[in-house]
């Protein structure tokens, strides 16, 4: 089986990431992580389930410590990745799933350079601004504002491995789990050790 | 549908390549790559089939105008990939196959750094063994020369993207079949002409 790979997913808001991620992990090998963060925990939201609930001080021995893959700050509270639990994971062979945004994967690939980076893109800007209006009766103006953001986010769409264009749900899953095949076929520490063998044997 | 990709495939003889390479071409947008030679055709041999048959002068001239992906000596007989013919059936969006060794396909890295290297490994020393013996009734010392160079060729694996341990046909092929799926999702210049139009259209 091997080691698990860990993999970073990113899109604007409206390129359909959220549900691949849900098709993704029908596969029992296939996991999300669970964050951190210092934000209360809301109604039914349990502890290690939805999120780690630690407080400020916790949070921050934690980034002290390098215990995050990566970790970022929004309307005052603190979110990240927990780089323990991902490995972990991983260990047991399993593929860890990271839903998160280019400034994330940017982190994440900084601690963790062979993470597979890969970006969703919707199929066009009719259909992007379709689901970005469709979530809810929003003012023209944070529409517009949304529409800005995600065309930013896309724009650096280049410093990713893959990028997969969300058109057909089915087929952009299956595009993702080729992708996750085929990073389970890097020449990796248990080829080079299969080699060595050879090496001995012969 | 895309710009086909460039797809190298070694390996030790006795790994199997061959009968991975016939299942890949049943899917008419694999191709395979119609070498240039000059050694003279064998009985039944249709030039442009299996080989395109030159001589010794038209193959030292194109190797001079850069016309070959690779090319090698062997025996006192020339063998090269001719670019052209390549980058023609990739443009069509065929996925071409090259089947060479480990220097070929070092050329051929150097010349289009975008081609996908993949490594083929047999799945143990006793099955190379059973297969580099089952070929005919060689002589011991002709087998330990293989061996040799077979572990030598498995040692080179490590320069490559990808290496698939053939134990299984079906899941060696299908191993190759996401890797080719996955190479299709890499950022390229239809991507940014995407791009391009979302930031236009913004």
């Amino acid at each position: 089986m091997g080691k698990g790979r860990l993999i970073v997913i990113s899109g604007p808001s409206g390129a359909g990431k959220g549900t691949i991620c849900e098709e993704l992990f029908k596969d029992e090998n296939v996991v999300f992580s669970v964050s951190m963060t210092t934000r209360a925990p809301r109604e039914g939201e349990v502890d290690g389930r939805e999120y780690f609930f630690v407080t400020e001080k916790e949070f921050i021995e934690n980034i002290e410590n390098g215990g995050f893959l990566e970790h970022a700050q929004t309307f005052g509270n603190y979110y990240g990745t927990p780089k323990a639990a991902v490995l972990e994971q991983m260990e047991l062979g399993r593929d860890v799933i990271l839903d998160i945004d280019t400034k994330g994967a940017r982190q994440v690939r900084e601690i963790y350079p062979e993470s597979v980076l890969i970006f969703v893109l919707p199929p066009s800007m009719e259909e992007l601004k379709r689901r970005i209006t469709g979530r809810g009766s929003e003012k023209e103006e944070d529409i517009k504002i949304r529409l800005g953001e995600a065309v930013h986010e896309m724009s650096l769409a280049v410093n990713y491995d893959y990028c997969i264009i969300n058109d057909d749900l089915d087929e952009a899953v299956g595009a993702v789990k080729s992708i996750i095949a085929a990073e389970h076929h890097r020449y990796d520490e248990e080829m080079d050790a299969m080699i060595q063998r050879y090496k001995e044997e012969k």
